[in-house]
């Protein structure tokens, strides 16, 4: 699955099933199955425009690019280094993609100018200001929050299309100040619980919504990752429709 | 299990098994399966003292006293037609409960002194500015909300000692308003959604915090109320772990 190159430190991991290639450093933030998930759950089809907010190596719009065909495909990432990587992944799978180097909090003009029918997110689980930084300092700035949730769900509200949907994946942890960032502009909230085994608590949460809903919120069900009560081995036996999301790129339905 | 007084178009209902019996109006507010979902979430241990915020007839707290023995029973209720038959429901079914007739939003005095280890409450599902108000009056008056989520955060937080658990139960679509009107006296965040079948949204929302507590939010896995995975007939099929809490006054485990 993962070949390293000791010279550069970085790996190339495989995704989709191998559909999809990612280079990222061998240490700092490193692109897991979340990413994946948030792809999953995107209701983007072909001919929209995708932005996502902090989008490291390219991970979570790579695979939506994948699984839907003619996406306009624009990142935003901080570190210069993966913003490079972001660009050097989307041409060795083959996807057009534009990664503009910047911060959200200082949004680049031609960003400002632009509008999209999906802003896709995946913020850090952690906040800075609890819990001992990294000493890594690229790991830290993917995975240690200085940026406020407000600032992130305010910039994806204000690159929405009207109607457009904003989704993004977080820590269930933090899901009270997920849902006190947003403010009236983003409606027909949905939050789609992941959890490791049934019957236990959220590990994660894939939050949805859309500029302009009017719809309720809704709470649906669970998705359980895991075969089984317990972990009772190291490997990992994932449910068929996880595997079908992991292995076949297919679409995570969050109603 | 029901039995109609047409003279004073009131009903004896059975809940809990037929262990606690409730005089309610045969129309306007009618306590259901909530307050007893309510009532078998509340971790209280003999000795201790629990305050219903809008307790109405007492079916929430009375379910709890009948669980729990050894409790001090203290209900607030504005309508005083509720009020008279918490009292009643009380002295008919041999539990010890004082009834405050009084409005949340002016606390009566002798409230104001007390602290409880449980504050329990099942505010009104919908809001008073949305959809259209029940031509009964009694009716609209319980279900109809005119005091805001936060005033009733407040008040129950006000009331908890340092450690006491606030618990409530409220429409799932409201969860975001619940978690917003909770401020940082309230901790240790528990949502324990319940929801009618395996793969459906939660219907309802049972949430509890604790005064002072700094444990982490958690989204516990659903409480599945029906068995199957569709509605097959007009009999409810309970699946077991629920008619122990309806029928044999089981205990709910939140986390």
């Amino acid at each position: 699955m993962r070949t390293t190159d000791p010279a550069t430190d970085l790996t190339n991991d495989a995704f989709l099933g191998g559909q999809l290639t990612l280079t990222q450093p061998a240490s700092g933030y490193r692109a897991g199955v979340d990413p994946v998930f948030l792809a999953a759950a995107v209701p983007a089809q072909s001919g929209q425009a995708v932005l996502d907010l902090g989008c490291g190596a390219g991970a979570a719009i790579l695979c939506l690019g994948r699984r839907v065909r003619g996406l306009r495909l624009v990142g935003l990432e901080r570190q210069s280094v993966y913003a490079d990587l972001a660009r050097h992944n989307a041409r060795m799978n083959a996807l057009a993609m534009t990664v503009h180097h910047g911060d959200l909090e200082q949004m680049p003009a031609a960003l400002r100018q632009d509008r999209f029918d999906h802003v896709i997110m995946n913020p850090p689980y952690f906040r800075r200001d609890r819990g001992t930084p990294s000493p890594d300092t690229i790991r830290e700035g993917a995975l240690g929050e200085d940026t406020p949730l407000t600032a992130w769900l305010d910039q994806a509200t204000r690159r929405l299309l009207p109607g457009g949907h904003m989704t993004l994946i977080q820590n269930a942890e933090r899901l009270p100040e997920v849902l006190r960032a947003m403010d009236a502009r983003l409606g027909s909230v949905v939050v789609k619980p992941l959890c490791p085994r049934v019957g236990r608590a959220a590990s994660l949460v894939i939050v949805q919504a859309r500029k302009g809903g009017r719809g309720a919120f809704r709470l649906a069900a669970p998705l359980v990752l895991h075969q089984g009560d317990t972990h009772r081995t190291d490997c990992d036996h994932y449910r068929p429709e996880i595997t079908a999301i992991l292995r076949d790129a297919a679409a995570l339905a969050i109603a």
